[in-house]
This record gives structure tokens, sequence and C-alpha cells, in this order.
């Protein structure tokens, strides 16, 4: 078997420069970087990062778990962490979790064998127990969108409930009073958090919780349009629905449009997230601004900080959601006038 | 340092139940699950990949590399990926060239020291050379929306200049005369491609090509606002226009509808590749569509098969796009009526 002594000889450079061109070092020139590639591939000769992670012992790679990779708000976590770890020179390895326990806890498994020994995690599905463990036996991994008690210095997450709270608000500040939700059918606490924050302002604002007004959906735009009809067909008894994330609020839109229902004329709609496509809709998406990219960016930066046993960045452990007002919400008072 | 003999020691169970646990085998019980978990934490030991792949020089890896995961073409390519990945029990690896040859280069390279022998790279920018000497170093290596000749039969692409030329014909075949391009400004060959096609349609029907209704922007959302706005800047003296792709006529129908010129009414509108959002905008978008699930899940298959010298799986090398017909689209003979 070729030694990277070979590529050297044969590349007729120094053993240092054929190091540098695997290194991807900037020092090495473009000659010695081709002769270099071409001695490896005459050799057959592949630096082999195994034996040399075994030797080095080194952290070069951000590990980063998340759902569903295509899923436009999972787009934008990655999209934070990969500025991260290309700012920092990691490498990033992603892993998809995809709702399921059993993938989350391969996802890990498999980043930890790679040796991330920093880790971003996005796991709603693994018990607490489990992922306790998994903090446990890795000192750098991180925990976004979720929150462990006992390692809530290691966790980033939002104030989900607080989100649903202050859209169903804006709803009933507006004067609307027969306000439906769009729930997602996952089993995790975004959505029973959003739920809690619709039925605390309800209360807060002595209206009367109606369970015909509350339907659910996979979270997605195909998830918001079966909600919507679904709540179209119970009868169209409400003026304004909340819904449980953009792509669902989506789906929704969808939905009126066909049915030829005005938003915010006849109805009004509110998202979560604030996924770029709320601004392309029409009328563009007001919704609950879930602040992702500092969340990741936070998230990353601690992780390779507890990972590399740098002194720890400052973050916040937990995020507060704000309100950006477009299109799609009108007062009741309007509603009244065009019905 | 704790070997796996410790663990099963400390575990109570056999050496055989520490690796189906550590390889997750299905035989491994929910009690042995927890007894080896807790043992291998209370002695810091972590099964080591790195050894272990030296060990086996098995593939359990697959790679991915893609432009941008937040761009929702390739979310979409990536989550066709990993559906081969998890059917074949591989762990897939995921790394981001960004439009960058040094990104894309680097991408490679990690996923090869992380022992990916079947690779699905999508790389526009680095050169002919540099790709082919990757394709000779890997064997398990497939390019997706590339053709390099001498590796043809290891390249999954789509025929960009034909969907443009099927787009532009769709608008001259509804009376269109005066057809504006949106364009990329990356310079890879997708961008050429397209923009010939528009030019071919134009000369096969005798119709000019006049240098003002040919624009560029960022192939995103943001790009087609500015492309729209200098469109209608230089004079509204087109009636059709022809979009990059759908992020792009996303942008575009946001101008055109703040600027109340009604599509398909005043305006004809086509985008490209046919993502989730184009069914969600309104207008829907009548679109070009990208078989990326059908591209990404054959090139996926053939690395697989190529890495672990199996038979080969018969694939597609030069995908044909088809029409989507939506409602973005209308005869000129409407417009002149609406106008």
């Amino acid at each position: 078997m070729a030694t990277i002594k070979d590529v050297a000889r044969l590349a007729g450079v120094s053993v240092a420069t054929v190091s540098r061109v695997i290194n991807n070092s900037p020092k090495a020139g473009e000659s010695s970087r081709t002769a270099v590639l071409v001695a490896m591939e005459e050799l057959r000769y592949h630096p082999n990062a195994n034996a040399r992670a075994l030797a080095q012992q080194s952290t070069e790679t951000l590990g980063l778990i998340v759902s569903d990779v295509s899923d436009p708000f999972f787009g934008a976590m990655v999209k934070a962490v990969e500025q991260v770890a290309y700012a920092t020179k990691n490498f990033l390895l992603i892993g998809n979790g995809y709702h399921n326990a059993e993938k989350e806890r391969k996802a890990i498994e498999q980043l930890v064998r790679h040796r991330c020994a920093a880790l971003v995690v996005h796991a709603k599905k693994l018990t607490d127990d489990e992922l306790s463990v998994w903090m446990r036996q890795i000192p750098g991994m991180v925990l976004i969108n979720r929150t462990l008690p006992e390692f809530q210095a290691r966790c980033v997450a939002l104030d989900d409930r607080y989100g649903a709270w202050l859209a169903t608000r804006h709803l009933i500040q507006q004067g609307h009073q027969r306000i439906a939700i769009i729930c997602s059918t996952h089993q995790i606490s975004d959505a029973t958090d959003r739920l809690q924050g619709y039925l605390d302002a309800l209360e807060e604002y002595g209206i009367e919780v109606d369970d015909k007004l509350i339907t659910y959906g996979e979270p997605d735009e195909i998830g918001g349009e079966h909600a919507m009809t679904e709540l179209l067909g119970r009868g169209k008894n409400f003026t304004a629905v909340t819904c449980y994330n953009d792509p669902m609020a989506a789906g929704a839109l969808s939905v009126l449009s066909d049915n030829s229902i005005d938003v915010p004329g006849q109805m009004s709609l509110i998202g979560f997230d604030d996924v770029l496509i709320s601004r392309y809709l029409r009328p563009r998406l007001t919704t609950i601004r879930y602040p992702v990219v500092a969340m990741a960016t936070q998230a990353a930066e601690l992780a390779l900080a507890l990972a590399n046993h740098q002194p720890l960045p400052e973050i916040t452990n937990m995020f507060s959601p704000t309100l950006v007002r477009r299109h799609s919400v009108a007062s009741i008072n309007n509603v009244f006038e065009q019905n």
C-alpha cells in the first residue's frame, strides 16, 4: 500500500507539501496541488481520515441533527449552523431524525462514530432519560428547541406557548372572538405548548373554548389544507384562524382562496415560524417570528466551545418569539363591513 | 481505557450483547440496551467508529453533496437520497458546496475522509478536470445534474435546454410574441442551457431576440423580485415571462401583484423545477417539472451499487423535464381582452 512518502516522491515534492495538499492548506501552490492529486490517483493513495483522526484526536467536525432538512424551517437552521462551522474551519455533517425516536438515536450514534465531538441536536422523540444519557456521554452536545432541566445551560429553546399566546392575543385585539386553531398531529412539546398558548389567551380574555374550532393536521402545506377543509366543513362560524406553522397556513390559505373566502376581508389568518414562503403568499402572511438563525448560531458556537474546552459564549437559553404584522389579519369591524 | 469486555462485565451481559446494542441490532432487548448504555456511560466507553471502520473496511455511509440544503430544490434531493440510504441501512452524511469551487472540493474531501465509499455529488463549480480526478479516485462517486462525457454512465442529469424550450414554446403557442426571460447570474450550465432553450424556441418560431427582454438575478425569491423590477423599469412591452426557477417566479409574481398587474390576465408567467411552493402561489404557478426525486433516487442507488461492487441498476442518464399546466399562463387573446 502506498504511503505519503511514495506520493511525495512521485509528485516530486516534499512530504510536507503532500500533507498541505491533503489538509487543503492555502500554502500549497496550484501546480503542487495538481502534481500531488495526480500522484495520489496514480498510487491509489487515500489520506485515511480514520487513521488520521485516531492519531490526532482533534475536533474537526461539527454534527447537526434536524428532523427533516427538506422542511424550510430546518433548512434555515442548517444554513446558520453551517456558517458557524465554516467560520471556525470545521466541517458540518448533517443527520435527519424524521420525527422518529429510532432514527434520532441512530443519527446521534452515527455522528458520534464519525467523531463529531461537537453536536447540535434537534430531537423531539427521544425520552428525557435517553437524551440525558447522551448529554452526559458527549460533553459537546447541545440541544436546540428542547429543554432538559438538568442540562439547561446546554439547551437553546423557544417559548412556544408565548408565541401562540401572542398570535391569539393579536387576533383578539383585532376584535375576533370566534378564533379557530389548526394544530399539529405530532406528539411533541411544540404542538402542546402552542395549543396551550391559544387556550391561555382565550381564557385571559374570557372567551369560551369551543372544541369544534380546534383541529389537527400534519405540520405541512397538505396538513393545513386538510385541517382548513375540516374546519369549514363543520360550519364557517369563525372569523380568524391561528395556525401551527407557516406551511400549514399556506395550505389553509389555498383552501380559503379556492372557496372564494377573502383573507383578510372575510377571514383573518396567522402563521408561526416566519419561513421565507410567508412573504410570498398573497396576502403576505402575518406570523410569529421564530428566531431560528440566532438560536442555531448560538447553539453551534456553544457546542464547539464545549467540545474544545474553550471559554463558553454567552447565550440565551430561552428565546422569545415576536409578532410580524403583514396583510393576512384585519380587524373584525372591517370583516363585518365586508361580509 | 475501558474495553468492550469491561462494558459487558459491568452490564452483566455478554460481549455479543454489547456489540448488538452498539450496532443497534433489533435482537438486543430493551433491558439489555439500557444496562449497556448505562455501563458505557459509567466507563466512558465509546465504540470507536474509526477503529471499527479501519478493522471492517465496510461501506456504511452514503455521502451527498448539494449546493445548499436550505434551497427547497436541494431539500427534495436530500430527502430522496435519504430514503435510499434508509432502505439500504446506510447512514447519510450531507455536505454543502454553496456554489463555490473551494467549498465543493472541501466537501468531497471531508466525505471521503469520513469513509463515504458511495457519494452522490452535485458540484457545478469544480472544473471537469478536477471532477474527473475525483471520479477516477472514487469508484462509488456519481454526479447529479452534471455530465462528464468520460463518465457518462455515472452521471444523472436533466436536459435543461429542452425544459426552457418547452416553457418558451408553451408561451408562444398561447400567442405570446413579446416574451421576457429572467435568468440566473450563476455561471453554471443550468443557467446557460436554460437561456439557450429560450433562444432556440424564439428562433424556431421566427421571433426576434430583444436583449431588453433578457435580465438576470440571484436564483432565489429576492433575485426574482429584482429582475422583474428591472424588466418593468425598462417598459412593460412584453406579455409573458419565463423564469429560471420557481423561487424567482415567486419573487416576480410578488412584484407584479404589488403593481396590480394581473397574472395571467395581463401577464403570463412560467417557472422551472416545480418545487412545493409553486402550488401555493396565487395564481398556482405553471412550471417545468424537474424530476428531482427520481433522479436523486437513481443516483443514490447507482452510487451504492458501484461502491459495493453489486450489479448496477438500470438508470436514465439524461432525464427530460415536462410541462405542468396550472394557472399562471393565459393565451394572448385573453390578455388583449382584459388589457
